[in-house]
Order: structure tokens, then sequence, then C-alpha cells
């Protein structure tokens, strides 16, 4: 007897096993198959079935696109041939995780399917921090922004941005921070509160503060690197270690 | 002998009882006491202890002012008195969820907090209905805008947003949708996807899908009202059910 083909993505959240929803595990649970992506946490994999086939499709080295053809191609045949397909993907699927793209190409099949959300890394790993995206009389909105447009550039959206009150959260845009900083410099933004999270919500979690003026300087202090996220707006000065970098830059001024 | 005192915002989601996380069962499990908002499903009480109590802070009608002190002052009265308070927030706590003013509150009486994000509305109800936030060669990013400023004027960040290419979801904003449609068709975008969703990953879902021109018929033919999100961009155009409406269009416009 042959199971239904279906196709499930789930987002399982920023790391933390716990921060994949019920709902998310519930469709692990039922699942003939799972292909996850490297940032998945594996421990997640435990609520398969014992029959449930796990493939790791997360080879980074490789390049994204046939990459992505190719993990395309298997949601498919899986499906075919096994019945439900969950694609686990971190963070949220919909959020810079390509899996408009997926849907897209199962449907020619007309294979059904489904969309647990997940917790993005933008909303998750801010809230671990206990920076809150938007807050009365300093922020009316936050725009979540990739940092890996598919020719290399910056995104206009973030030209764009810098010119806002917006928070502005930038997911796999680590390795241009310099260029980022230079942007907010040029706009007068060099005294904007700014934050660094690497390994969001995991115990080998690093986390960077600063202002745009002195972050690349945190940056190398705290030993930040990738995978990290970038936060910038007035609500980062929330955060319970920024009294610090307060106090010091007073006394640094001679205030 | 007394708990110690402790306060955890915890964000119970869009709605449906099972897009909470685990970790966020946790927390209420062990809870003392949990505070809950009017958009909280109250099946999640359900994990509580029995001991739990169990307290009900979401009188809309209620001035929100004198609501938010209330609800600080309970904060605080209930963790020096009970232990583990669990503040229970429709979505995510810091996606307009005055989650930040009420850590700032309770930070002066030297009370520990500790966050669990939550699926905010903006990024799970748009995933539960398929729409991908974002897409290659679409959309580089998401701009979530509250609808709901405290001098009731549009926020100055969607002035911005509609000269951008970012999607837009607007939270608290039903309400405005006029004046909004009105904002877009002066930008001449009269031809942009559009989305509103109701009481979303409910039992009692509704969704009117169009463009800036004719959303205000659909969502009147759909019976759509508050609440309602509002999603803005061409990745709009991904959801299944906007295929029937490019046909109309092009049957009405004799293409």
């Amino acid at each position: 007897m042959q199971n239904k083909p279906f196709i499930t993505l789930v987002g399982a959240g920023p790391g933390d096993p716990d921060l994949i929803t019920l709902k998310g595990i519930k469709a692990i649970r039922e699942a003939d198959v799972v292909l996850y992506d490297a940032l998945v946490n594996e421990e997640l994999l435990q609520y398969t079935k014992p029959t449930c086939t796990k493939i790791y499709v997360g080879k980074r080295a490789e390049r994204i696109s046939t990459s992505q053809n190719y993990i395309n191609k298997l949601l498919v045949d899986y499906a075919l041939t096994h019945g439900h397909v969950v694609r686990l993907k971190g963070g949220d699927p919909f959020v810079f995780g390509r899996g408009g793209e997926e849907l897209d190409y199962v449907r020619q099949f007309n294979i059904p399917t489904a969309v647990v959300p997940g917790i993005s890394s933008s909303v998750g790993l801010t809230g671990l921090q206990q920076i809150p995206l938007t807050y009365r009389g300093i922020s009316e909105s936050f725009w979540v922004i990739t940092g890996a447009t598919s020719d290399g550039r910056l995104s206009d959206d973030l030209f764009a941005a810098v010119e806002t009150n917006a928070t502005v959260i930038i997911l796999m845009g680590y390795a241009k921070l310099p260029q980022i900083v230079d942007l907010y410099k040029r706009h007068r933004k060099g005294n904007l509160p700014i934050a660094l999270i690497q390994n969001g919500s995991l115990p080998n979690e690093r986390i960077a503060l600063g202002r745009i003026d002195t972050i690349l300087e945190e940056a190398e202090k705290n030993l930040v690197g990738v995978p990290a996220i970038i936060v910038l707006g007035d609500v980062v000065a929330k955060h319970r270690g920024f009294e610090q970098i307060k106090k010091e830059i007073q006394i640094l001024v001679g205030e």
C-alpha cells in the first residue's frame, strides 16, 4: 500500500530545539521522510517515527543553485515514493528560506502542500536577548532584510532602510558588516545602537553590543563570527548589557 | 516558604494553540501565575499546574494606558507574592506587544526576567496561507508596521514603505484600510497584490485576496473584519487563490 504524497514545510526555529512549535513536532512525528538543513538542530529528529527516512540536505559548500534544484527533485521523488515528506528548515521556511521556490516546484506535480511557520531568528534571537523589536515612542516597525542578495551587492532595501526609524534586522549579512557600517556612517548614524548575535539560542551563543562607530571593535573583542544576525536601531539600547557601554562612552567623552 | 520572584514574557502565537513553542509550554507548566491577553487562546491554560493562578488582563474596552499601568503593577505584585509569573501574550511579546515596556517596569524592582519568543502573526499567518514573505527575484525583505500609532495617524514608516519593494505587513491597521489603499493608489500601485487575513489560524479564519484597486470590494464580498492583518507585495500573488483573481482581471480588461 502506497502512502499519499504530501509535502509540509516546517520551520525548526533558530537553533534551540525547544523553539519549534507543537504543530511542527506533530508534523515531524507523522513524516515518512524528513529532509533537513544545516541550520536545523538534529535533536529534533528524535520526534520521527522509527520507519522515517532522514536525509541531510545542508551541503553548504555546494553551489546554492545546483543544491536547490537537487532538493526540489528530492522532495518530489520522496513524496511520490514514500508519502508525507517534511521539509525541515532553520528559522521560518519563508524568511529567506527559499520555501516559496520549493512550493512552486512541487505544485507542478500536483502534490498537496502545507506550511508550519517557525520562529524566525529575526524575531526569536532578539526576543531571547530581550531586545524589543518595537517600542512605543522609539520604533513603530521592524524591517528584516537579507544580506545575501543573488548578485552579492547590498540590498537596495538596506539603502532605503538606513533613512528610516525602523528597527532593521539583517540576516545572512555578517560578512558585509564593514560595508553596512560604512553605509550607516555615511548617513551620520555613527551613534546608532547595534547588536550582533552569533549562534543565537545555542550554548555557543556570542553577542556584541555597541554603536555603529564601535561595533567592528566590539565584534573582534567578543570573537563574533558567522553565522550572526545584525540588529540596528535605538531599541538595541534596551538590552541589559547596553548600560555598561553607555557608561564607558560617557567616561570616554568626559560627560 | 516563598517562591523566588521571576517574570517570563511568553509569546502564545497567532491563535492556533499548536503554534506555541515547546519552550513556551514548559514556561506555562512551571508558572505560579499566568496573566493572559484577549488574543491568547485559552486552551493554552490546560498546561498550567493545578495551583496556578490564571488572570485575564485583556479588557480591550478599557483605556490602553490605564490598563498597561495596571498590568505592570499586577506583574510585580504577583511575582513578589507568588513567584514565577508568566505573561502570556498573543503573537510575539515584542512585536507591538508592549513587552518592552513591561520589562522596563519590572526591572525597577530587580525582578529577573526572561523572554520566550512566539510566532508573530506577521510571519505565521502569511506562512499558513503559503504566502512567502521573501522570494528570490521578487522580494529581498519584509517590513512589519503597526497600524495603531499612539496619535492615530498612519505611521511615517508606511509612507516610506510604499516607495520600496519590501513585502509590507501591517498589524492592527485594518480600520485604516481605506487610507492605506489611498496611499498606495497615490503611489500608482493600484495593481499591487494585497491579502487580508482575519482570525488567522483559527476555525473562523477569513481571507480576502486582490489588488489595491479591488481589495475594498473583495473585503466586503468575503466579509472580512477586525482583527485582520494586511499583507502588501508581489509575493501575495504566490497564494494559490490568486490565480483565479488573475484570470478574472484578464477577462475584465479583455486580454
